[in-house]
């Protein structure tokens, strides 16, 4: 990085570490419990969200970030979910959400009964993990289509979170990855971390999910 | 992007440009096939670049682009491919390559007898389509397992591709994706893409890979 490009991305972060912690108390004072999912393209965070809308009783509000297409917010919309979409796309096409679009888009969502406030963050495991949101917690997914090493190689999105999901393990018979290889990676990088493993497809994992976001909720009350 | 950051990455990638334009007739002028390839993290492009240094007597060299780690790099060097590893993260955690640093790395490398020079960009779907390299092709890459919808969601690195892999094919029997869907969006995106696929798994397609790249390196001696 060039030295006035640094300096312009440090007034970048201090402005937006600013609102985040703006909504961070926002969010703990109203009682939801407000999460960040980041990714690479295609993890099934999309897929992960529908599921939890259409199976569990807790009230779900999604901010959907996308460089271009509303398809996402499409599909949580059709499984009842209050969602907002962002495209960054008109705006440069932006890699990555910042706090105050979140909370511009927060504003104009209806929050009444909400027990959790979601960030589908922008499919990319490097540039969302510089930028703090103001959640409560910071869960990345990582599916085992992508490989061991991906931890190892995109560590800050690893570092900057507390929940891990390892999502389509319906494909492990398919490709050459252990799920003991692949939970050693994250704990390398975040011995603290918290790992579930799930397949949106075929079910398997999902109650944990569930329960996991259950507990979260409780404790955000 | 605040207006200062815009003035910022304009000034940036009217450098980039220029340093580009230089990279291209050089590696023209040697003979060099100059190629980018692009994709998200864990698509499959390091094991194609693997079995395309085992498998054929074309000679290739990569600048290989990651965060962190020379995972990528150990794995070519193994297949006796000539590389240097650029690691971002020193530089701030970097999302993208620059033409600049390529130019750099290139310099580093013994280019004599080579046939192909390929960078292997930085996993991340956004960034690295706003950075002109200066290489003669751009390529993206995309797994069956990151769903049809990707073109559509992520359409700058397909419009400013000229190649497209379509890569993890053995998986199709295991994920809810059709090739001709895919190659649909593809298309809707960049209507010119010559696209091909391939599983790098079971070496299905690689041939087709192997014939594509030996027509390349023909028109560009």
């Amino acid at each position: 990085m060039e030295k006035q490009e640094v300096k312009v991305m440090q007034k970048i972060l201090r402005a937006n570490e600013r609102v985040a912690e703006e909504l961070r108390d926002e969010f703990a004072a109203r009682g939801i419990f407000f999460l960040n999912l980041m990714s690479s393209p295609g993890s099934g965070k999309t897929t992960l969200l529908q599921a939890t809308g259409l199976e569990s009783d807790m009230q779900l509000a999604v901010i959907e970030g996308d460089v271009e297409t509303a398809l996402d917010a499409e599909r949580l919309a059709e499984a009842g979910i209050r969602v907002l979409q962002i495209n960054t796309g008109p705006f440069g096409g932006d890699c990555h959400l910042e706090a105050s679009w979140v909370r511009d888009a927060a504003r104009q969502l209806d929050l009444d009964g909400i027990d959790v406030l979601c960030v589908e963050n922008i499919g990319n495991l490097i540039c969302p993990a510089c930028f703090d949101l103001g959640t409560h917690i910071n869960a990345v997914m990582l599916s085992v289509t992508e490989g061991e090493d991906k931890p190892l190689k995109y560590p800050l999105a690893f570092r900057t979170s507390q929940f891990c999901i390892i999502s389509k393990t319906d494909l492990l018979p398919h490709v050459d990855v252990t799920i003991e290889r692949l939970r050693a990676n994250v704990h390398s990088v975040n011995p603290d971390m918290h790992i579930i493993e799930i397949s949106a497809r075929t079910g398997e994992g999902v109650d944990t999910w569930l329960d996991w976001l259950r507990s979260q909720v409780a404790a955000h009350r």
